[in-house]
C-alpha cells in the first residue's frame, strides 16, 4: 500500500521506546546475495491481449549482448528472466575512434514489459514520478565498469545510449545484478502440489515474500519500500508457512512499539533509514492489525517474552480504537481516509472497520488471557457489546447482509470482514459468504490485499472449494498475464486499474499480494 | 579546440615508448585542492545587452539558501562568485512530513548565464550533448549528503527539483566546491600593470590558466579536457611567464612523444584516462608545434637531458612534414581538415601551414645545433629553400600579401603566420602587418587562439601599440560580456557565433585563450 495525499497529516509528539529500538536494531538481518546475468535480449512489442498492452519477447540471446554497437539513439533491453531485486553493474567499451566526448546512457527498470515500453516522461500518476526507476549517467572514462548504487527491483533493464559522439559507439557486457533478500531460501517449507496451478501460484507467492524481506518487511522493493503494518501482518503469516525467519516479525513488531506516539498508537507505517521514523498516517484498521500480527506471531513461535514485553502496546491500539465507538457501539464513521480496508474509492470504511475491530479484540482477549492481563474481563465485555451492536445497527435482516455507514452501502468488504470477525454464528456466516458470492455487491474488491480476505473468509466459513477457485481465477490470473511476482493491483475487470492513475508507478512485486502461499499451506488448498 | 566528426580519421599503428611513458608518469603532478562557498543566489534574466542575451543578477544572499524550501518544479541557483573546476557536494533536508517517495533532482551546471536559463534539451549542435555539465539524480534517504563524483566547470549551478511528493519539500545546505588544480598560486611570479584594463586581463588569463591545469594542460575543463598540442604551446608560454610548473610541461612533452604512430608523427592530442591514447586525429600544424613546444621549453629552462631525450621526435616531425613539400616547394594543400590553423569554415590552410613549418624549422635548427645534430645542415638548407618558394609561389607582389591554396585565397592567418615566420627581412615584416591591419581581408581570425598569433606577430614585427590596442579590445572585451576566465570562442562582429550550433556547449574556460599573460608579462606591454 501507499500513501497519497488525501491521507490525513496528523501532528502527534512520538514518544521512543529506545529498549524496544534497540531490540529491533539487533536483530536487523544479514542479507543474502546471488549474482544473477541476464538470460536473453528482449524487444517489446504492443499486444492488446497483453497486460497493459505490450508484450516481451526474446530478441536473442545474451551472448550477443556484447557484440551489440550502439551509437547515439540505439538501446537494447536484456532480460533477467525473473523478478530480480538489487545492485545492477555492467562494463561498457568504445567501439570506433577513442571517445572524445563522455558516454550519456539512460537505464530503465521495468518489473513489466509496459515500463519498458511507454516513456517514462509521459507519466502524469499521482504518485512522485520520483518512484519510477530510470537513470541518466555519463561515463566520462572509456572503457569503464559502471556499478550503480542504488537498489532497484525489475526483470527488464533498458540501456539507452542517449548520446556519444560520431567518432565512437559503445558496447555492454558483464551486466548483471546481485540481488539482495533476507529471505534464507534454504530454510523454506518444502511443498509440492498435485494441482500444477496451485504449485506454480505458490512458488510465485514465496519469490513475491522473497523480494519484498529486507532489512524490514517491505511492501513493495519498487516503491514504497516501507514497513507498513497491514502487509507485515500478511507477509508474517506467509513467512511462517515458508522462510520461517521469525525474528524478521519480531523486529517489525518492536520497530513499531517502539515509535508510538504520545497516546501509545502505532502508526500506520515506519521509515526506516536514515533512522527510525513513524509515519504521520495513522490508521484505524492498521494499528490494531500490531495487536493482530502480535497474536499471529505469538501463535507461531510461542514467545511469551516477546508476548510480555509487547502486550501494553497490543492493549492499547484496542482501547484507541474502543474509543472510537459512538453511542450505538459502532466505530465513528469520517469522511477522511481514516482506515484503509481496501483502495475502493467509494467504499464506507464503518462496517468493516468495526469487523476489524471485533476481530482484532477476539485475539486481544486470547493474548490477555496468555499474559494473564486483568483486560480480560473488560475486553470480553466490549466485543460482547461490539457484535451485539453489529447486529442491531450493521446487520440488515431482510437483505441478509452488513451494511455501512449512512448510506447503508453493501460492500463486500463489510461481509468479508464481518465473517472473518465471525460476528455470526457459524452457520450463518457461510451464508452470508454464499450470499456475497450470489448477490455480487457493486462495491468490489480492487486488490489482492481485499482479494486475500475474501479468500480466507472463505475458508473460515468452510467454503474450502470457493476459495480454491478464487485463488487459482485472482492469482493464477496474474500468472497467466505474465507475473513473475504477484503485483500491488489486479481487478480482473478492469486490468489497468490503477489509484494512482498510471500502471507505470505500480508496484509488480508487493507484498499484500503474497498470501496464497499462506493459504495453500495453513489451509492445506 | 575540439574534434569535430569532419576530421579524418587515420587508421595508424601507435608505436609506445615505455620509457617516455614512465617518465610521464612519474612527473604526474599532486593536484591543490580548496573549498569554496557559493558568493550569493543568483537569477537569471533577458537582456540584450547581455552575452548571448542573458545576464546573472543578485537574488539573494547565499545564507538565505537553507531557508528556501523547494517543492516540486522550484530551483535555485546558486553563484560561486567566479570560474570553478572541482567537486561538488551538498546536504538537503526535508520540509513537512517525512520524505515518502525519493527526492528527484536535477543540478545544472554553467560557465555562463546563458546555460542557467536555455533548457539543456534544446540543444541540437554538432558536438555530443554528452558535454553539457548536468546530472539527474535520486536522493532515496534524507535527510542525506551529495558528493558529487565528476568534475565540473561552472560559476553557477541551479538546483532543480524534479520531483518530491506532495507529503514534502526540501532545503538545501552546506553547498560547496572542491577545487582542483595542478598550478601553484604561491608559486606565480606577482604582476601589477598601471593599466587597470591590462591588469584585470593579466588576472584573468592566469585564472584561465589555472583552471585548465590538471593531470595535464587540459584545453578546457568543461569540454574536450584533453591533452591538445596547439593548446600545449601556447599555455607552456603563460605558465613559464606565471606558475612556473615546468615539470607540467616536461610530463606533455614525454606523453605526446610517447604515442607517436609508426612513422614517428606526434598526434594532435591524447586521451590520458583510462590509460594514454593517442587520438587518431594527426594536423600538420599542430604535429609541428611538438618541434616548437620543446624549443620553448628549452628556452626556458635549458634542460638539456630532455632534449637531448625528446630531440629525434621534435626532428621527425619536422622531416614528416617537409615530406608534404610539392614539386615547387609549397606544402600540398588539401580538401580536408588535414592543418587545423583556425576555425574559420573557409580559410584556406596551405599558406599559414607553410608558414609553420617555415617557423618550426627556424626553431628546430636552433635546438639541432643545441644538440650537435648532423641535420643542421641539411634543415638549414631546407629553411632556405621554404622561404624562397614561399616568396616565389605564396607571395602576391602586386597586393603586397600572401596569398594561399588554387584560389589564391588572402587571409588574416596566411599573414600572420608568414609574419611570424619572419620570411620577409624585418622592414617588410612590419609593413606586411600593417597592410593587413588596414586592408582587412575577410577572412579575419575566429577564434582567440587565431588572436593570440596576430597580437604575437604584431609585436615580432614591433608595432606594440598596435598588439597593446588589440590585446585590450578582444580580450577586454570578452572581459567587457563577463568573462570570468577566458573564452574558447569569441567573434566580437559575431558574438553568439560557435563552430559547434550552440553557444551552451562553447567553452568559457579554454586554455589557447590564455596568452595575455605571456603577451603581457613577456614582450612587456
Amino acid at each position: 500500500m501507499s500513501n497519497q495525499a488525501e491521507f490525513q497529516a496528523v501532528r502527534t509528539t512520538i514518544v521512543r521506546n529506545e529498549r524496544f529500538i534497540w531490540i529491533a536494531d539487533e536483530l536487523k538481518p544479514g542479507l543474502f546475495s546471488e549474482e544473477v546475468e541476464p538470460a536473453q535480449l528482449a524487444r517489446v512489442e504492443a499486444d492488446d491481449t497483453a497486460m497493459h498492452g505490450w508484450r516481451a519477447v526474446r530478441d536473442a540471446e545474451i551472448g550477443s549482448l556484447e557484440s551489440r554497437e550502439l551509437g547515439k539513439g540505439q538501446s537494447v533491453i536484456a532480460d533477467f528472466g525473473d523478478h530480480r531485486v538489487g545492485y545492477l553493474s555492467f562494463e561498457v567499451r568504445p567501439v570506433g575512434s577513442p571517445p572524445d566526448a563522455p558516454l550519456k546512457l539512460r537505464m530503465t527498470f521495468g518489473e513489466m514489459p509496459v515500463e519498458m515500453a511507454v516513456p517514462f516522461a509521459s507519466y502524469d500518476g499521482s504518485l512522485s514520478s520520483s518512484w519510477l526507476q530510470e537513470e541518466t549517467l555519463y561515463v566520462d572514462v572509456l572503457p569503464g565498469k559502471v556499478s550503480l548504487p542504488r537498489r532497484y527491483s525489475f526483470r527488464y533493464v533498458k540501456l539507452e545510449v542517449l548520446d556519444t559522439s560520431p567518432k565512437y559507439r559503445v558496447s555492454f557486457f558483464n551486466l548483471k545484478c546481485m540481488t539482495v533478500t533476507s529471505a534464507d531460501r534454504a530454510n523454506v517449507i518444502p511443498f509440492d502440489h498435485v494441482d500444477p496451478l496451485l504449485r506454480d501460484i505458490d512458488r510465485i507467492s514465496v519469490r513475491t515474500l522473497e523480494d519484498c524481506m529486507q532489512d524490514v518487511f517491505e511492501d513493495g522493493p519498487k516503491r514504497d519500500r516501507r514497513l507498513w503494518l497491514g502487509d507485515l501482518r500478511l507477509q508474517a503469516l506467509a513467512n511462517y508457512a515458508t522462510f520461517r525467519n521469525e525474528a524478521l516479525v519480531k523486529r517489525c513488531l518492536y520497530l513499531f512499539a517502539g515509535v508510538s506516539d504520545e497516546r501509545g498508537r502505532v502508526s500506520a507505517n515506519l521509515f526506516i533509514a536514515p533512522e527510525l521514523i513513524a509515519d504521520d498516517t495513522y490508521l484505524f484498521d492498521y494499528s490494531l492489525f500490531f495487536t493482530v500480527t502480535l497474536y499471529d506471531y505469538y501463535e507461531a513461535t510461542g514467545d511469551r517474552d516477546t508476548l510480555q514485553e509487547l502486550w501494553p502496546t497490543a492493549r492499547r491500539q484496542v482501547e484507541l480504537a474502543l474509543e472510537r465507538l459512538d453511542d450505538s457501539g459502532i466505530v465513528r464513521d469520517e469522511e477522511t481516509w481514516w482506515s484503509f480496508i481496501d483502495w475502493h474509492e467509494s467504499l464506507n470504511k464503518q462496517a468493516p472497520s468495526h469487523a476489524v475491530l471485533i476481530y482484532a479484540l477476539r485475539r486481544a482477549i486470547r493474548l490477555a488471557e496468555a499474559v494473564d492481563c486483568g483486560s480480560v474481563g473488560e475486553f470480553g465485555r466490549r466485543l460482547a457489546d461490539a457484535e451485539r451492536a453489529a447486529v442491531e445497527s450493521l446487520w440488515d435482516s431482510e437483505q441478509g447482509l452488513f451494511v455501512s455507514g449512512e448510506g447503508r452501502q453493501v460492500s463486500w468488504a463489510a461481509q468479508i470482514w464481518m465473517a472473518l470477525a465471525e460476528v455470526l454464528p457459524s452457520e450463518e456466516n457461510r451464508t452470508l459468504m454464499r450470499r456475497l458470492l450470489s448477490t455480487k455487491p457493486d462495491i468490489a474488491p480492487t486488490t489482492p490485499y481485499m482479494y486475500h480476505h475474501l479468500a480466507e473468509a472463505l475458508l473460515v466459513v468452510g467454503l474450502k472449494d470457493e476459495a480454491v477457485d478464487l485463488v487459482k481465477q485472482y492469482w493464477g490470473g496474474m500468472l497467466k498475464n505474465g507475473a513473475d511476482t504477484f503485483w500491488e493491483l489486479y481487478d480482473p475487470g478492469n486490468p489497468d486499474f490503477s489509484p494512482y492513475g498510471s500502471p507505470l508507478i505500480n508496484s509488480y512485486c508487493h507484498a499484500w499480494s503474497c498470501t496464497p502461499a499462506y493459504l495453500i499451506r495453513r489451509y492445506g488448498l
